[in-house]
């Protein structure tokens, strides 16, 4: 018996627009590529077509910049309307200098910019930019909720975003919303092949569905925003992408 | 048309021993699962596994931990003859407490015990340890170069491990090295869908192949250490997990 994950892009997805249902979209998109779903799937949605769809905009003529952003706004070399845009969403700023400013997002997540940017967000609307879902995880809840009712089945919802990380270059899909799977998967107690207790105890395995997601969306991530995932099992409970976050208190590297 | 990305773990790989011929492996494994490899298919293999083969291991038995090694024995909790193992793999001990040393490893991974440890290790050798390999983009390359000649074909290589991180809990799969593919993809002045620059610039293809394959390789990486990839297509040159490691300078968290 060989077993395979396979990710499949859903191809053909509409730009999303504010208010749209994500649902219908997912389904049209499996429509397309002659999917059936099934119990046990997954869906790996980019955040940007979730914060498209909750209308997460922000258009910068009505932000006015707090004395911190504008002092921050000459560090980082950005306009301090953004600056202002980033502290609002973020609980700590970690580190800044120009051109970079990585910070604790409310949500937890450790990132630059507090996952705000203006890439991929559409022309005539320059001075718009686009936070993250108020809530990732209740989004892929809510996600996991509509696609169970329309087809009868009990999928998993991620919701992966890129990330930078220190010590390696590039950026990786990361999950920042998960519903229906481990986000989190303990190992502690259970023995290697050879009966000694595993060193390793936790497994990410929501970043790691949206790390492999990440490669089919390409980095023009609004042209296949969408990717169906078919053959990882998971017996575990399921867990909040939030478990993924480790506690300030616990962390070495601040 | 519909891209899919497929990753299918081989079953019945046997305990890798010392100087066995991976290809050879990777060929019978290929043969089990019915799998007719073709050009641009991409194998990730676990660095346990090209570790045995290269015979990586050290006696601890055979090592006098230095002075060093014997302090920080004491700050870790650990066998001081396997601190002496990892220092002697490291360039820099980046954070130590209990339970925990971090270094950069000799080849630049900031990665927890210089990849050392001792589960999934054979019993009856209870004082083994396993190194890294060398130099595992060499590593890599001898086994493309293998499997190229062996099939006729033009595949890639990717090494994982799996590495924990800052600010997020769990381990995920991570590339160590890499031949035949662009470990990192450069997207400097490639537009976004509205035409904007992308302001994300580089996505480490070799990490998310690493993490994606350590899903299906499950944790006990033995049971199925070598992943079968389909339906990446890479049109950059490729480029060595060297690639990945960012420079000391350039880097905000040490």
């Amino acid at each position: 018996m060989t077993r395979s994950i396979t990710y499949t892009g859903l191809r053909g997805i509409p730009m999303v627009r504010p208010d749209d249902d994500l649902v219908s979209i997912i389904a049209d998109g499996l429509t397309s590529a002659g999917i059936e779903v099934a119990s046990g799937d997954i869906f790996v949605v980019a955040q940007k077509i979730v914060s498209k769809a909750e209308n997460r905009y922000v258009d910068l003529d009505d932000v006015s910049p707090s004395a911190r952003a504008l002092e921050l706004a000459k560090t980082v070399g950005k306009d301090p309307r953004h600056i202002e845009v980033v502290l609002s969403e973020s609980s700590e700023v970690i580190r800044s200098r120009q051109n970079v400013i990585i910070v604790a997002h409310r949500l937890g997540f450790v990132m630059a910019n507090a996952g705000i940017d203006q890439s991929n967000i559409d022309q005539g609307h320059s001075h718009r930019v686009l936070l993250l879902p108020k809530d990732p995880d209740d989004s892929c809840e809510r996600l996991k909720s509509g696609l169970d009712q329309r087809f009868g089945v009990n999928v998993a919802v991620v919701m992966n975003d890129s990330f930078g990380r220190p010590w390696r270059n590039g950026v990786v899909g990361v999950a920042i919303g998960c519903a229906g799977l481990p986000a989190l998967q303990n190992m502690i107690g259970e023995p290697d092949l050879f009966g000694r207790p595993m060193q390793v105890t936790e497994i990410a395995v929501a970043d790691g569905l949206a790390a492999a997601a990440s490669l089919v969306m390409g980095q023009a991530a609004e042209g296949q925003p969408i990717v169906h995932v078919r053959g990882l099992s998971c017996q575990a409970p399921a867990k909040p992408a939030s478990v993924l976050v480790r506690p300030k208190e616990q962390d070495l590297f601040r």
